[in-house]
């Protein structure tokens, strides 16, 4: 199996940084997933929010279910997670139509989806009606160590997408403020 | 003025791909700035969300005025961006320190940041202390045309930070998903 399951602590640094996820559910074993860039961490632990709503398929199950995986995809896939975008779960398997692998999770019956660099498995424990807001806590991370391709990308919001190019190391200035497991 | 006033509409564009920010607020008349990466587009109006609390004094000021100012910076500042983080308003006046020009912005007493890219003008709609969520709306959106460095940062959590690389461009494949005016 690619992913590993890794220390929970790391699991906000696949999100912190914005990049467009695959979120996956499970409805009494029918898989599905959505795109979603409009997510943000909210602490260490991690609690993550996620701004969708009842318009959106993966949602009721969500709602139903609580529980998901987010998965973080690298730039290979990102055609592929721009179709799965543009198609409901209502109408195609997404799993099938896109060839993704999707591999059990220990906490939640949505899957881990295998072409990914990290996975977590998320609890949702709370949903801001007001704003449309799902409270989600991570309880699993799991990450590919063998995984060649790390970028990610991030969308824009216009139909582009920026992918990671440079990394700047400022962790000797953060020292103080970076969390434990890190 | 570097900074020009541009169609609201755009505004979630700078801020989806999920960069690090400068949040700047005035407390009558005294100028901060904090540093986030913590927020996330809500819709296209936008709203936004950023995870925030009362140990942050930018906090305080925002939960007073109900205002603040985002602007997004480029990979050029990313020092001062680290280095504002890690100081707290408090102790410095933060503007002076780091050599940022305040601009008067129109709907609030923040002030727009002439260095950057771009700056929203926000009005806080929500706090939703349970969860540590400040909601907030752009009801102006500025953005520098002449600004030839475009590439933002985004922050990965553990003291390093991801420049922008390749743009890819979906926008053929998304076109019926895309709001007007972006």
């Amino acid at each position: 199996m690619p992913l590993q399951e890794i220390d929970r602590r790391r699991g906000f640094t696949f999100l912190e940084s914005g990049p467009v996820v695959l979120v996956s559910t499970s409805d009494r074993g029918r898989y599905n997933v959505m795109t979603i860039s409009w997510h943000m961490v909210m602490d260490f632990t991690p609690h993550i929010a996620m701004a969708t709503g009842p318009w959106n398929h993966s949602f009721r199950t969500m709602m139903k279910t609580k529980q998901c995986v987010i998965n973080v995809p690298t730039v290979e896939l990102l055609e592929t997670v721009v179709r799965i975008g543009i198609v409901s779960g209502t109408e195609v398997d997404k799993f099938a139509r896109f060839h993704l692998t999707a591999l059990p999770a220990r906490d939640v019956q949505a899957p881990l989806i295998a072409e990914c660099l990290a996975a977590l498995e998320c609890t949702v424990i709370d949903y801001v009606e007001k704003h449309g807001l799902v409270i989600l806590e991570a309880t699993r991370v799991w990450y590919n160590p063998w995984k060649k391709e790390k970028r990610v990308c991030h969308a824009i919001g216009n139909g582009r997408f920026s992918v990671d190019g440079a990394t700047i190391d400022y962790r000797s200035l953060m020292e103080e403020k970076l969390p434990d497991g890190v």
